[in-house]
């Protein structure tokens, strides 16, 4: 990793921290700029503008999303245990990933809904391509003949991100000790409803 | 309604509609007097502080909730229609209130779980407050014999929640045309996994 690089990364960690602190919208290029003990100039040298900084930490906390969650999801069995995979390691994925301020999309997308622009449309096309891979699991268990045929993925996908959001809620904002065994239970009640039977199961494996 | 009444929601009207656009964090008193065509000090005499400034706003829109979502809900009759009657409220409140912006508890949830200190205590007391009534509503329809008294009053309410939090992403954020209907069909599903037997109704009818 270049100068460059390892400067550029300082800059985009004391954005994240900055954002938990002040909002993603209220990361701005001056204080940032004091913040890493930098002159303005030298932060305008690798991000232009607000703008271009935003979609920067958009791109920074995917990456991290990306090693954290995605890549050991789909390093898992296909079908359920993949699934559930990707339940588990969403539920704290940004405390793991040791992004300050908890999740960054949790937080943007509170934010952004009413931005248009160029950030916003890079914060949907993240959560799209997401929702759209977790579609993917759900299918996965049902052709694996682990989840009901009739489960209806996009439902499933919007039920599981449900949990989560008030997992972040429950755990984070209202320091609820019961979070994870909450979001746990719901995750195994909204399984519990699609699972195909075992006797089911046994069937068409034979 | 006097004078300074009025000046004060005025500001508020602006404080929240500032919000929507940079924050509830990126509410600062310095542009906020200047949306307001005012000064500086007449603000200073309304919200001596940024603290006291967002406090009051929420406030303000715990009053909006309160009118169009719990008073409402209240007034239903008690049991499963109240808490149908509550979920169905919830679903789109802020934009039947009129609040430019959307759910200020939602975008401050996000951005004050980590920030220590009185707003995020109030915020925590509202968020506390409206889960204990839908848990007293929950209770009401158990009671009623419409839900089956196995129900966990809590993990109820936390899956309520996960939905209509996720309403807001899939509506709000990914502009999902299908938001609400996916919503509501979480929430039959909730309801059918906890609905007491027609049978076991009319037995207890007897």
């Amino acid at each position: 990793m270049g100068k460059a690089q390892e400067t550029r990364i300082r800059i985009l960690e004391a954005a994240v921290r900055m954002a938990s602190g002040n909002g993603f919208s209220g990361v701005s290029l001056a204080p940032l700029a004091a913040d890493c003990d930098m002159s303005k100039s030298g932060l305008f040298a690798h991000f232009s503008s607000k703008e271009a900084l935003q979609l920067a930490m958009l791109d920074f906390a995917a990456e991290r999303f990306r090693e954290t969650v995605v890549v050991p999801t789909l390093r898992s069995r296909r079908g359920l245990k993949r699934l559930i995979t990707a339940f588990e390691l969403s539920l704290d994925w940004a405390e793991r990933a040791e992004l300050p301020g908890g999740c960054l999309f949790y937080a943007a997308a509170a934010e952004l809904d009413d931005q248009p622009g160029p950030v916003r449309d890079r914060l949907v096309e993240l959560y799209q391509q997401w929702f759209e891979s977790l579609g993917r699991i759900v299918n996965g268990a049902i052709e694996a003949g682990e989840l009901a045929p009739r489960v209806n993925t996009a439902q499933f996908v919007a039920d599981l991100w449900g949990i989560l959001l008030m997992h972040r809620v429950a755990g984070r904002l209202l320091r609820d000790p019961a979070a994870d065994r909450k979001a746990r239970a719901s995750f195994r009640r909204l399984l519990k409803n699609v699972r195909t039977e075992p006797s089911a199961l046994r069937a068409r494996l034979r």
